[in-house]
């Protein structure tokens, strides 16, 4: 007989803490916290197979689930020594979903399941606090009716509304236009809106609420399941990229209530400082309400400190929890608790979101604190971790008054980092000017699942109600995406797409910024830059760089983009692309398509000895701040109609300025348009074409190298010769650059030494590598190209039909241009990196497409033992760190 | 010491025929026929080392050259019994070039050297011929002075020509406009000639004319020497792709005269006829002539049969020789010869170029005569003999001078064979003017599917741009129809229905004549012959077939074609091209559009059902035509932009008929360009995004395939899914296909087998075959993509670059879109083969790209064991002939 249920209360658990799979994370952690001692309510957790077989059987029940339920639910009468609709002494309990990842709001809740028109009354008496009774019975009945039978929460809404203007304003003679709050609705009037509830629940389903509380669990139970297969928890998991999960697990928890007055309340708390990750209790509190009411943001809640000094009992009991699911879970959790008549009991725990500031933190903090060790602490921040750190804040050299003046109002810090945008008001406005590339901030005045995808779609969001665990602020924070909440001073009229603040009117579309680090929303743009690292980011990538075997270089193509690398921890570049230099100017510019224009060799090296200045200039700048490390230039690389001026009025101008006629501007430029231009004339094929283009290009590079070494710098430049397809070809063009380039040295009388090498991009220089590597001294994949042509795939044409093949249980998992084809590209890669080894035993192999920098390439390139990866600057800590764990998931591994 | 010079002579020879490469093919000849005691005048041969040492030492003579030479010059002077420089018995010789491969006309001769002012009278004393005499020393003063010293030749003959207006024209009262010949200039005149032609000589050398003997004989060396690195020797050999040759031998040869009388004379005969095969004597005989005097072709030569009557024993001589000849080589010989006073001596023998007819009724008459056996008879063929065969040609009796006058342009040779006809320019004018019966000649360009049924109407194609690999190269290939591209000196104007070429100007409907073969483009008509299939080649395939291993099938998209394809000799179908079908009418054509422009999976299968029965009856004859044999089917493979409308009026006419907006189909049109169409949404890729497009032609196939069967033929279809990149994608395909097939088998209740395999294409797919082979039965490389993706090169633009790659000495030997890439992808074909074999041991394995008609590639095909070759029906012959001789080659190394 399969196990379906498992109980836990009393200290006992028959689950385990590491079974998340099957009993969910809210599952496991009730087992484990149970099992630690700590004060959590008894109940029992409905296993994640129950949702998969139950899916898999057309939502029915599988055999043996109804009387393991029956069973358990005899414990729990038994430990609670309350009995499930028992008038007397009724037991209540809550019915929670939990999957083995969190996805918060997505799932449904349901409470005070065991009430009726009967036990209302037991409960009533027993509290002495019947208009508590008649307040759970009224929630529990619109909870049930909206989530297990689909009645539109807002039937139950307006009716609450209604009876509270109906009865509760005149009798409390509450002025028109003051908000009438649900604390002042009395017991009288809660008894009216419990009948007036139930009519609705009738109206709607045509049957009566179930007095029964074995049908209510029932189905509540089926409603958790529903909410795994509603089409928002779909899309989630799709955005999130959760796969392989079985279903939800349901939690059915003894109730306790926060809301039985003054010494009652309910909360929820991290470990540490989920947004600097300081080591000090963290979280909000609201005296006499139930958990919905926090995550709804609908009042605003006391910090923890606050707490200190009111329920000081309570936040012992709450520090004392923390030591113990830290040192158990050896992580930064996310507790949520409730108070009830001063008794603290723990609902729930979980590892916590965080602040990327704060992970490395934390990370570093624990390790100090002997929780972790530094390979662990490694191994706990992730790639999207240091991605987020670099996201931009509001220019600290803003003067004050400036800022002052563009105030517009203050919320709650809920997720730090800056942004700009225009304002928009609804989630379907945000998805569709962010699918246009507009910039825009989405103002709601809550948040719920179903603006998930707007959200994702903003630079920022703003809501003017809820606070930092709130939905807004939970969903930003995991995408560390500037998020400020509880911003009361904000008024918002979504359908006239306006809001007001302090006086000032807003509409759609104005640019406002937010700076979610201290709450403040501005008008208007506000400059902003990338923040500062925190010391704990130098501390564990320092770490993270003694794990590593992989050296990290950057693609850095000017002086600046080097300096930028250095700072990074780039220990080279791994790509420098000698045609960005000639943008740089319009100079530069005119000089590079006079050389595509020239019709005779002698006119176009005259117009590339315009550009050999320009060209020394930036590799003496980028070898002076490279100090000595290896910098690998590319020579020419992209087809020549890439440099030419298509429209008309531009080849009107070059004409002018090169003194012939546009029509011979225009014929050139029709010449050079290729069918396929990516396999076209392009890489070293213009090389072998124009050799001039190659012997300008060495002159460059070893004229730089000299005059830096003449001041006594080190050089190391590596030249590289793209797209190559043949060892004979190589072996043209490295002649022809020694022979530029020796003769240079020779005169100079320094000493430099510089390596010639090839991109592998070409599969017939991967698949002959070992010829190849009998010329190269150094082999650098471009898995842009090799992936393009490996797989037989346009980068810039496979939008079209790609979606038809990436994602789970297509043809690839991931797309292959952001991640490496490890199968096909990777597996050719290991092969040329083998063969070419077998040649050449101290051939230098490194990669520097765009996959030199995604994590999980990272990990192959480690795996098949390249020396170096090379990527953008930003991603170079990334990097560093993917390279790192990679190491140490190898050690792991041994 | 090194031996520089190989003496000939009575009967004796110190070279062998043999040494080809070090004595040329003359002096291996005439070393060759003296030994066999053939009537040889005796002399020696300088090798080619000699020339090669030449060169590296800076034109000097190596060390002991000039002793050789004059110790064979003594050994010369002994069996002539006369003396180089004595006037009372003076020998002559002659002095040729010889290289190891024949450059005919490419290099230099000169002859009676030994003559000067003294000799002269002692050689016309020793004839009783003083005019004989003073007529050869004023050719020597000619050729040595042209040759060795470089005095324009023409100098010489406007002297001559001035010595016959004032001298023999008023002698002989010849009237004016009449031509005075040579033979009518007398002794005394001659003595004028040579007086002024020493004039001639000091004037432009500043130097006398040498007397001494041995000087003329160096002078005439070195000229030699010279002629083999002659502007037009150096052309000549990198157009011909000769390389590895170390230079010219030299080859000095005691003088004999046939120009000494009536009982003397000389000619040139080939030992069978080299136009029809025949087995019989074929030559010309110029009475009192030299040998010159045959190759200018200035006096009508006699046949040989009137030799036997005026000369009956020199013509038994000749018949002697010729068996002596044909029974050493083995072969044809086409021999120089020349009667001095009746006595035969022979001066050159080589084998005989031939008609591809004469080649293969030689080839079969030798292995029946038993001077061959059947297997050298199949290796004495070769592909450019086959090839030919099947061309209509230039009639060769149209004088060259008229070809010249005639002549417009020259292109890139795509598909040899001659075609003339109307000049049109867009493909439907082709076609309409094809429908009725007209001869037109499509000029474009270049052409895009869209033309092919312009295309196929036309006799012949011209385009302005492209290589031999671009499509309309690779169309007309396929059909065998003459094709000229790249043809740069001509401009189109499509819209004014003009084209200009070298100053000329030519209407839509003026007549012009391809020569396919050339590249040629004449005005006008030129005649055209068509050769027939002899006999002797229907023997000389059936034992090719019976020696090799390697299958032929066709590349054939018709039941036209497939008819083709099986006279032709083609054991199954290795490539129909089902999108090829779609552009045969009008109707097909807009069902394919409306199925591309379809927004609805529905709207594109019911224009997918309106292509259905096309589809099938196609199949159906191919199927009937093939009888039983295997027929491969691709599925669509092209982007979809191919098969659109690019012009705004074809755009218009087709929303016309589709009942939408000519915007909605501009608008589509444009959404379906591409940056690189090669490497985008094509192949499977189509049919992955649009399954409906597979279960239609899959549906076409299987219900043609039961529609044959049902008339009690075997049918065997071979389905293939092109541009396949991984084992999970051809596994949804393969699934689909049979999800398809399966059920209408079965509702058939007929018994029929097919397979469901994919081309290898794309380098992953090669990388991976393994994993491919576990879901394909067969293989198919399609060796033109596979280029092109491994190699890194776009086909269509490759041309201008590729000629800096392609060559003798460059990074490729040939043209890797002609001649497959062996080291490259020939050894991922090698890979993929023995992969896919190792998972599937029964895997079919063929190549149906352009390659599959390739020589060479078919060589490579036989080596890694591949089953089949697919080519273009014309080609199918060489393809039979090619796997025979690589078999042969095969066994012959082993």
């Amino acid at each position: 007989m399969n196990k379906w249920v498992y109980f836990f209360g009393n200290g006992r658990a028959e689950g385990r803490g590491d079974q998340r799979e099957l009993l969910g994370g809210k599952g496991a952690g009730l087992a484990a916290m149970t099992a630690l001692g700590l004060p959590v309510p008894a109940g029992f957790t409905i296993t994640t197979d129950v949702c998969d077989v139950y899916y898999r059987k057309e939502r029915r029940w599988p055999t043996g689930l109804e009387r393991q339920v029956r069973q358990a639910l005899g414990r729990l009468e038994k430990v609670s020594r309350k009995s499930f609709g028992d008038a007397a002494n009724p037991l209540l309990v809550s019915v929670r979903s939990g999957a083995a990842r969190s996805m918060p709001g997505m799932m449904e809740t349901i409470l005070n399941l065991g009430l009726n028109d009967r036990t209302v009354e037991g409960l009533a008496r027993l509290t002495s606090h019947p208009r508590f009774a008649y307040d759970a019975y009224r929630r529990l009945i619109s909870m049930f009716g909206s989530t297990a039978k689909g009645i539109p929460r807002e039937r139950f809404d307006q009716e609450l509304d209604r009876v509270k203007e109906e009865r509760t304003r005149p009798r409390l003679g509450i002025d028109p236009g003051v908000r009438v709050a649900d604390t002042q609705v009395d017991e009288a009037e809660l008894r009216e809106v419990v009948h007036r509830f139930k009519k609705i629940y009738v109206e709607q389903t045509r049957e009566q609420f179930p007095q029964d509380p074995r049908d209510q669990l029932q189905g509540a139970v089926n409603a958790v399941f529903a909410s795994w297969m509603a089409e928002k928890a779909v899309t989630y998991r799709r955005v999130e990229k959760i796969t392989g999960l079985r279903g939800t697990a349901v939690n059915v928890v003894q109730m306790v209530f926060g809301n039985m007055g003054e010494d009652s309340g309910t909360g929820v708390y991290f470990t540490r400082d989920p947004n600097s990750g300081e080591n000090t209790l963290y979280g909000d509190f609201l005296v006499n309400a139930q958990g919905e009411d926090v995550v709804a943001g609908i009042r605003t809640p006391l910090k923890l400190s606050e707490v200190q000094r009111i329920l000081p009992d309570v936040y012992r009991q709450l520090a004392r929890v923390r030591r113990i699911l830290e040192r158990h879970y050896r992580d930064m959790q996310d507790i949520e608790f409730t108070v009830e008549h001063g008794k603290l009991y723990i609902l729930q725990c979980r590892a916590g979101k965080r602040s990327p500031q704060a992970a490395f933190r934390i990370a570093v903090d624990m390790a100090k604190e002997r929780l972790l060790t530094r390979e662990e602490a490694v191994r706990r921040i992730t790639p999207e971790d240091i991605e987020r750190l670099f996201y931009p804040v509001i220019d600290p050299s803003v003067p004050a008054q400036d800022l002052e003046r563009r105030r517009l109002a203050q919320g709650i810090d809920a997720v730090p980092g800056a942004a700009k945008g225009e304002i928009v008001f609804t989630a379907g406005d945000a998805e569709r000017l962010g699918a246009a590339g507009r910039a825009v901030i989405l103002v709601r005045r809550e948040t719920s699942p179903e603006d998930v995808g707007g959200m994702h779609a903003a630079q920022g969001i703003l809501t003017s109600t809820g606070g930092k665990t709130s939905h807004a602020a939970v969903v930003a924070r995991g995408w560390a995406k500037c998020c400020i909440v509880g911003c009361e001073d904000v008024q918002i009229d979504s359908d006239q797409r306006v809001m007001r603040a302090n006086g000032r009117v807003l509409r759609q579309g104005e640019i406002i910024t937010l700076d979610g680090s201290s709450g403040t929303v501005y008008e208007g743009e506000v400059p902003l830059v990338r923040p500062t690292l925190s010391p704990a980011y130098g501390i564990l990538l320092g770490w993270a760089d003694r794990f590593r075997r992989l050296r990290v270089r950057a693609n850095a193509d000017t002086p600046k983009d080097a300096q930028k690398a250095v700072e990074m921890g780039a220990e080279g570049i791994g790509l420098c692309r000698t045609e960005h230099m000639f943008f740089e100017t319009e100079e530069r510019r005119l000089a590079i398509q006079e050389m595509i224009l020239a019709e005779t060799p002698e006119r176009r090296r005259a117009a590339l000895n315009r550009l050999l200045p320009f060209q020394r200039a930036d590799f003496v700048g980028i070898f002076e701040a490279m100090d000595g490390r290896p910098v690998t230039i590319r020579l020419i690389d992209p087809p020549l109609h890439e440099f030419v001026p298509h429209e008309r009025s531009k080849q009107e101008a070059l004409a002018l300025r090169l003194g012939i006629s546009v029509e011979a501007v225009a014929q050139r430029v029709e010449q050079l348009r290729e069918a396929n231009p990516m396999l076209g004339h392009r890489g070293s094929r213009l090389c072998l074409t124009y050799p001039e283009i190659l012997d300008t290009q060495v002159r460059a590079i070893i004229e730089a190298a000299i005059a830096v070494r003449r001041q006594g710098k080190a050089v190391c430049p590596e030249i590289m010769h793209p797209l190559v397809m043949d060892a004979g070809e190589l072996e043209i063009l490295e002649r022809r650059t020694r022979a530029v380039a020796d003769p240079l040295i020779r005169a100079s009388r320094m000493k430099i030494k510089y390596l010639v090498g090839t991109m592998i991009e070409v599969p017939r220089a991967a698949f002959l590598a070992d010829r190849i590597a009998r010329v190269a001294e150094f082999f650098s994949f471009g898995t842009n190209d090799l992936t393009q042509m490996t797989m037989g795939l346009s980068r810039d044409d496979a939008g079209r039909f790609l979606p038809d093949y990436v994602g789970p249980s297509r043809v690839f998992r991931t797309d292959p241009f952001q991640s490496l084809d490890v199968e096909g590209v990777g597996g050719l890669m290991k092969w040329a990196l083998d063969r070419g080894r077998s040649s050449r035993p101290a051939l230098k192999v490194g990669i520097c497409g765009e996959h030199g920098g995604d994590p999980a390439s990272i990990r192959f390139c480690h795996s098949i033992k390249l020396d170096y990866v090379s990527c953008s600057p930003y991603r170079i800590p990334i990097a560093r760190l993917a390279a790192a764990q990679a190491a140490l998931e190898d050690k792991k591994r041994r």
